[in-house]
Parts: structure tokens; sequence; C-alpha cells
């Protein structure tokens, strides 16, 4: 019987990929690979680094649109390739970073997988968020605080409110929009509790405090601490 | 010199361990447990599930308590112990379920062991919401989606407002006031959009709609998912 594992492969240093992440990605043949601007090296750079393998490499294309009608079909395209390369019964691993289910693509395949009678088993991974917090020892939460994290690419309109109610905000996605993001942070007085991050754990791995001067390399993993 | 690592050994499953986290483990000689009610037993049982090897074990007693002096003062105690066990400059590990920096007791011990001049490498790991996600297939977020993460314990005042504002609430050590919460959840007819689920990913895993009747198993680790 087919089988899909969306596995998160984790936040880019290849030793932070669960030793189940591992297992089957060197048990599986097929290896399903998001391709949408910066994901796909990543991704795939992590596993070809942890493991030394000929896989068989099945590109998916997901665009980096909001027209929903251009994405939907995208998607049904995808699952449509995933059925084809399975049908023979085999085996094959949807490699996400991070998570699979925490801001990935695959959330928005699964459901199609599902639909198209294809067993699917989800290995969880470790988010940039983590990473991030870790590389600057930085606790993320504890105790009774509340935690929020924030696509900061769509908009910021409550964030005063809701860095008002929660310990501990995360802005992710601040590379669109990033100087209208630190404005926005600047304008609400909140520039001293926030802290700027980019590819948490991974190479190029930097993070200095918003108020610093200078230029800065925001890239598709940056992302910005409150707390 | 003395050094301490902080290591998430993940939601559970041995295999959900990151090759990081196993491989400072099978070196370290020291590590320190720190003992909570349930925490305990988990995170020294994940470690000796993934490696069979005899660790010399130091226990922290991190008492559950609001008395805030109380438990300065046991953190106080337990930075000493950590300083006197690795003051011959060896190496020792502080395991914690999940992640070390998201609602972990490590979050409090962090600064003092800082203060001390011992250094620390942070590993991160999978959380127990990443997991009960992948064991059900569940998409966390996704997109433009915001998450909120609400420790229920300590009230829930504002859900209502947090609902309407977060795709995704995730409310975490549900097993005080189980009741209350969940009457809380039914008074904002939020129920058909909840899911409890407890020890996702490790062993006694099980979700289930809220509306369901029955008898539940309300643990520590325990969840409502609410989207």
């Amino acid at each position: 019987m087919p089988k899909l594992y969306g596995i998160g492969v984790g936040p880019g240093d290849p030793e932070l990929m669960t030793l189940k992440a591992l297992k089957i990605l060197e048990r599986v043949e097929i290896l399903f690979v998001p391709k949408s601007g910066v994901g796909l090296c990543i991704a795939l750079d992590i596993v070809k680094k942890a493991i030394n393998k000929d896989f068989r490499i099945v590109k998916l294309y997901f665009p980096m649109t909001k027209d929903k009608r251009k994405l939907e079909e995208h998607w049904d395209i995808a699952s449509k390739a995933v059925e084809e390369a399975l049908k023979d019964g085999s085996e094959g691993a949807f490699i996400t970073l991070g998570d699979p289910l925490f801001y990935s693509t695959f959330s928005y395949l699964m459901p199609r997988i599902l639909d198209l009678g294809i067993d699917i088993e989800v290995i969880p991974g470790v988010t940039s968020i983590s990473s991030c917090s870790a590389s600057h020892r930085i606790t993320l939460v504890a105790g009774d605080e509340k935690l929020a994290v924030i696509p900061a690419a769509y908009g910021l309109e409550n964030l005063e409110h809701i860095a008002e109610e929660f310990d501990t905000v995360v802005l992710i996605k601040v590379s669109r929009n990033y100087n209208k993001i630190v404005d926005k942070i600047k304008e609400l007085g909140l520039e001293e509790k926030a802290l700027f991050m980019s590819r948490c754990g991974g190479e190029g791995f930097r993070a200095e405090r918003l108020e610093e001067k200078g230029e800065r390399n925001v890239d598709y993993l940056s992302m910005i601490i409150i707390r």
C-alpha cells in the first residue's frame, strides 16, 4: 500500500533532524521536494548533508502567490504527481524545513493525498522558532506565559493589543515589508523588547537588537521576537 | 571549562529525539534531571529508552508552587548543585521533555547557571504541540494564520477575544481545572472546533472531540487545540 511520510527535517543543522526522520529517509527511495523560492534548497540541502544517498527526487511546484485558484491548481497537480510516483505501492517522503504542520506547504498537500486514499504519517520536527531561542539562549515562554506567533508579512493591525496580552510575540516571515514592520514596532515603543534573528541554527546565523543600526540581511527565515 | 547542555529530548517517543541530543547524551557522564511531579519520569524514561548507559544522575528539585520566594530558593539550590557537579570542568546535560525554552523549568535555571560563569548550550527539541498535530494529522498553522499558545490552568479571561483574533489556539496545562476549561469552551460555543489530546506521540496516546462523552484520563501533558 502506498504511503507518504511528511517529514520535518528541522531548522537547518542536519543534526537537529530526529532519529525517526533519519531512519525513514534512509529507507525510502522517493523524495518529494517542495519548490517555492528558498525553501527548496534548504530542506534538500539538510537531507543531503545528513544522508549520502541517491534519492529519486520528485519536485513539487508551489507558486508563491495569493491567487487561491492558481494555488489550488498547483496543489492538485502536486498531489497527482505524488499519486503517480507511489502508484506501485511505494513509500515516499515529503520533506519540509522545520515541522510539516507548522507553516509548511505540506498542510495544503495533506488533505488531497488523504482524499486519494494514500496513507500519511507525519514526523514532527524542531521549528525555526525553537532553534532561534536555543541559539540565543532566550526563553520563548515559561510558566504561565502566553505565546503568539504571527506571520508579519500580512499586516500587523492588532500588534499593540497582542503585545499587551501575550508575554512573547514571534513575528515570522518578516522579509517582505521588513522596514514597515520595524517602523510599526518602533511606533509602538516595542523596539527595546525586540530581537531580530536570521537563519537561526543554520549557516549565516545572526541576531541583533532591533534598535541597532546597519544594513540587515533579511531572508525568508528571519524572525523578530518581542519579549 | 565546565559546560551545561540544556537538552530537549522531544515529546515522548525516543525516536523523536534529535541526532544532536543523542550524540551529546552518549558523551556526557552527568545527567541533571528536573524533579517536579510527572516531568521527572518522562524525560529520564525517554533517555533510558534511547541510550543504554549508566549516567551519574543528579536530581534537581523544582517544587510545584506559586510561592515565588520558595521557587527562587529552589532554583538557587539547583544551580549550586549544578556548579558543584561540574566544578572539575566536566560537561553535564539537563534533560527536559519537549524543548528546553518552551515551558520548561530550564528557563529558570539557565540565567543562574550563566551568572555562575558556566557555559550553556541549548539543544532545541520537538514540542508536544508539534507531536500532537502530527499524531492527528491536524495542521497547527499554515500560510498567514496566527497561533496562540495559552497555559490554561491560570485562567482564560480573554479566550473569546483570542479565539476571534487567532486561527489556532492551543491550550496547554489543562489537567488542573479541566472541567472549568471545558465549560468555558462550551460557553463560548467553541466545542465543535476543539480537540482534546493527551500524551501525544507517547504511550497511552489518545484524542477525542471535546463534545464526545465519557470520562477522560486528563494528564499533565494533555492539551486542547481550538481550530
